[in-house]
């Protein structure tokens, strides 16, 4: 295996090793399994392993070729805001403690109909909201946060218990722990992936998203999740990529390290060939996070309602703060930032129409100390404009944690921007 | 009681009678179950009865008056969609059949705190979808349709087997069964009340909706679910209402007697006093149905993947239809849907501005025969615009079956359409 070690393959070369004949499911998951034993005293990336994973990875070890998934005996962790049998769902909140769902959520069931072996579930912020920030430590400095809310998920790729995990975005939940963790990470456009069985927060904006350790591993799984279809079946791959960049309508609030990186991208860029031209976002565009928050707070009422009306003061404050709609935004207000957002969605895609890929920060810098989830303002625009977005991670001698860029497209351009990111990636995380 | 038999009170009825030591949940719950005895063997509405019912009103009659809820001690029907603790959800799928979730849908769990009572659950299309039709008969006519998808929760208000009842929309699920059955129901607008834990179908168009015989149930089940904000505080609640009227962009698909009632419609509003005008919706508005099964069956295909994939053929092969993208549907036709449905959104509600409520046709004539859901293209288009609805019957001397009109008003000015249909109601419900 030419001297890496199980649990640091990628899980495409575990892929064509296992089906090479030169690894079995038994090994990989106990690799998976020994590594989080040596490590999650530090990270706290979990909060419940699955004790049938060996047992999982045999009876998959055991299965004729002919009957292998796409996933077949990849070890994988799950956001404990998705539904899992046989494994307790708590989205990280004291109400929900040792409950236990009675069916997988869809985008769990496919991913156990490939063959992939759900190795636990992660921490998380409380419910993918707010509350309970999750207790899981940055690999790359203990001190600092991994970002949320998908703490944990992002924690067990880039601390190598796992090489694939599932996330969910509302705001920046998937690609800001993948910039703070140093991985590769995707929310493909909204719409594309089931919902069902994940904590309901906000109906317009949660997205399934995923971590991988390469460009292949989230293409392996927008593959499981059916996103196999091209938005222009006529548009040709280049191997010169038209890029815009773009620093967004935030500017102001990133860190230097932040700049620096999406001004090395740039110029990396270039020197791999490829045009790159800055350009600004319309100037209106600095609305968007107001109206991400504006729908996502009325939205969220809705959602912890019922939670509410139960648990009184058990349940935390920031909950109720929602529901009772603390920062009084009208009804009139809600309409209003859905219609500025759709009129946004069209603007947008026209702007992006004009590139391969468009690349903007994904967090305001590095992570920072502490276990707050961190600032989603880099992310939640992409969100609310239901575009996909790949973060990849960009090398930078001079900065000691992690840090990354977004590249996104026009909605439902999911499958030639994982193709732009294959050919960009290699240049970015050298 | 007025002569009335227990079991044909309205729910507002019944509380105040509970309120005033008149009534007790038992009575009441008894009177609901009795009557399912008696006639569910002709209308199958239910897929299962609560064999608890009995005790839980037992429960409830011995809770001191401030601890009674909103709904103490009302029957509710809940359409098999929706999670439920202690009684199985089917989906009206063979692929479900005692299936049992673990928690119950945040809808429900609201209804249980406020002290209603689950008498059931019933029969729908199947995942509210497609696929199987439900059982149910039609009460005005056992060789009708009540109409689908919430054929068992429409038949069990219509027939009298409990006041009031949960169902869900997607495209007409909620307001074309009432029409059918000659009920009042309402489908709010979208957003504001939780679809956690009910299944899914489409992310943008899945709303919950519910049945009661009266405005006030509607009001107050809409009062439950936290829907008390005015959308225009300022807006006086006038005597006289400026009424607008209109035929929608598919007359040509309406029977008579569905114009009859329009047209009798507006004739006793007049002679109510009201203001009414006739009026056409803008010819764009024809591509809208279009637009809604665009986003549906490319929504549709992700919420079913996982159940295709588990299931293969057993699956009823619509389904499978629905994520082989068999219409096909491009990526393109999907953007397309959903920005022009967000223009129609604020088109519609400039228009609507200019009244305190518009009345449309709920369906293109009566049910007709047989067990088939019925044409959502007379509700397809109000989902699709977020906006509430509320379905008011209209007595018809010469017309055998039910008929009646959808109201309907801008996006979340659901109070005031409420406070509308309270007044408009009794001129046409006579």
């Amino acid at each position: 295996m030419n001297g890496i070690a199980l649990n640091q393959l990628t899980a495409s070369q575990a892929r064509k090793l296992m089906a090479g004949g030169r690894l079995t499911a038994r090994e990989l998951v106990a690799a998976s399994l020994s590594r989080i034993r040596d490590r999650d005293g530090d990270i706290r990336a979990w909060l419940a392993i699955n004790q049938d994973a060996l047992v999982e990875a045999d009876r998959l070890d055991a299965l004729p070729k002919d009957q292998h998934g796409r996933l077949h005996g990849l070890p994988i962790a799950v956001k404990d805001v998705f539904d899992t049998v046989g494994l307790p769902t708590t989205h990280n909140s004291p109400l929900y403690r040792g409950f236990h769902p009675a069916a997988d959520a869809p985008a769990v069931e496919l991913l156990r109909l490939e063959g992939a072996i759900i190795i636990g579930k992660t921490d998380t912020t409380e419910f993918a909201a707010c509350g309970n920030d999750a207790a899981t430590a940055n690999p790359h400095d203990l001190s600092r946060t991994p970002g949320g809310s998908s703490a944990g998920s992002a924690a067990a790729v880039a601390d190598f218990h796992v090489p694939l995990a599932l996330a969910t975005q509302t705001g920046g939940s998937t690609i800001r722990p993948a910039s703070f963790c140093g991985i590769y990470g995707m929310k493909p456009s909204a719409g594309l992936v089931s919902r069902e069985g994940v904590k309901l927060y906000s109906v317009s904006f949660d997205t399934v998203g995923w971590y991988g350790r390469s460009v292949e591993d989230l293409a392996l799984m927008a593959d499981v999740y059916g996103i196999t279809e091209k938005l222009n079946e006529d548009r040709k791959s280049r191997d010169t990529l038209n890029i815009g960049v773009s620093f967004g309508p935030y500017r102001d609030k990133l860190e230097p390290e932040s700049i620096a990186a999406l001004e090395a991208t740039a110029t990396r860029l270039r020197e791999g060939g490829h045009d790159v031209t800055f350009f600004d976002l319309p100037a209106k565009f600095e609305a968007l996070d107001l109206y991400h928050r504006t729908i996502l707070h009325r939205e969220g009422a809705a959602a912890f309602r019922a939670l509410a009306r139960r648990f009184g003061s058990d349940l935390h404050k920031e909950f109720h703060h929602r529901v009772e709609n603390r920062d009084n935004r009208t009804l009139s207000d809600w309409v209003t930032a859905i219609d500025r957002s759709a009129e946004a969605q069209m603007m947008f895609d026209e702007i992006a129409s004009g590139f391969d890929a468009i690349i903007a920060p994904s967090a305001p810098g590095t992570a920072p100390p502490g276990r707050k989830p961190g600032d989603p303002l880099f992310n939640a625009m992409w969100t609310l404009l239901r575009v996909p977005c790949i973060h990849i991670p960009v090398s930078m001698a001079n900065v000691a944690m992690p840090i990354g860029v977004t590249l996104t497209s026009m909605r439902y351009n999911d499958v030639a921007l994982l193709a732009s990111a294959a050919k960009i990636a290699p240049l970015l995380n050298t």
